[in-house]
């Protein structure tokens, strides 16, 4: 394991790595997230350097940061064909490549976007890799404010453990003016299922399993870097 | 068939035969729509009368609307437990009394507060009730802001042909900022799949679809009220 300034340093070389798949002409997904950010400052680099791609944030806060560093900007509404998304996640399945996203917040723009792209890489430090999803950190999911205590009782009925996501005191509001519920939910036995189970529920907007979306993931570890292909 | 006024009278009259339902100390529901507001006078009327109730709005146009009526009204934030749900609906399945809702542009509130509710009636005038969902009226979907037109191409991939609703040739924006997505489903011949199958789309907030929602259904004709129940 490793902490701290060392992880910034893995987070940063996968990042490199990834951008290094991006090519001229490119429609580029743009992530959301401590990671993401190094894949925004070498995107930018290489765009110095001569690069021509547009980019299509996957939240206001990157939308923000590429604006700052150059990069040049669709909007989601110009619904461009994406050849490639380039983003974190909390928890990567070995094997699978199914994820947790979310605790930044942006996942509901962040699966909207991978969603509509060709390819998604994904790029963590070694630390996010787990043999199962559930445990390491809580699920997000994305609620509607309205009501949004029927829906926290809904989520606990599911055993679910949830709980609302507090800045200073108060709902945390997405991009989309929703709260996140971040749920508790053990061991994933079956993420399919689960998400199935979620996403009818009245209230959800979306979870943070992103299932079949990440094509590759590169991991950053101090050996190097290592690719997960699916 | 019947027109116009005479619709404004079937509409009333199922209006006023549900709100004879609501028993003093009752915590209600209250719907949005052209009928739920006759609901609204008839409830309104009744506490002139010293029937003491408090109302959970669906919208923010009810909540208003409630509010000039000198209805008590408590947040859907307070969580209570609502002992009935009196809405309109714009269709009505003979039999399953399965619901297509939605055209108000109010489905995401109404299908929160149906869902925490024991019991749903529904008040339509007779041209509400159809042999099987669909035809009818267009099914109502509400899709994130974010990336709508991707949400709309996944929409027109499933045959729903779907449409933007539009108010001023700009985007319709619901009570939590969403827009909606009218779909020409024709026939619905299985309700419950299309239900999972809209769910659990990237982009779908919630859908028309009011499934084992309501208990009852009084249904307002030229020759009197019929009560339909489940």
């Amino acid at each position: 394991m490793t902490r701290g300034r060392d992880l910034s340093a893995l987070k940063r070389a996968a990042a490199v790595h990834a951008v290094g798949e991006v090519r001229d002409g490119m429609v580029v997904g743009l992530g959301t997230g401590s990671t993401a950010d190094f894949a925004l400052e070498a995107l930018a680099r290489r765009i110095g350097e001569g690069l021509g791609i547009a980019g299509v944030p996957t939240s206001e806060r990157t939308r923000r940061l590429a604006g700052r560093l150059g990069i040049p900007l669709l909007a989601p509404g110009d619904r461009p064909r994406i050849d490639l998304t380039i983003d974190g996640a909390d928890q990567v399945e070995r094997g699978s490549l199914a994820l947790v996203k979310g605790m930044g917040g942006a996942l509901l723009g962040e699966k909207i976007v991978a969603s509509a792209s060709d390819r998604m890489i994904v790029i963590v430090d070694e630390t996010k890799i787990v043999d199962r999803l559930g445990d390491a950190t809580p699920l997000p999911v994305e609620i509607v404010s309205f009501g949004w205590r029927y829906t926290i009782d809904r989520l606990a009925a599911l055993g679910l453990r949830p709980t609302l996501r507090l800045v200073d005191g108060k709902p945390f509001l997405s991009d989309a003016g929703n709260h996140i519920a971040d749920c508790d939910t053990g061991d994933i036995a079956d993420a399919a299922g689960l998400e199935r189970e979620l996403s009818s529920l009245v209230g959800v907007v979306e979870t943070g399993l992103f299932l079949d979306l990440a094509s590759t993931v590169v991991v950053g570890r101090p050996t190097g870097i290592e690719v997960m292909r699916r």
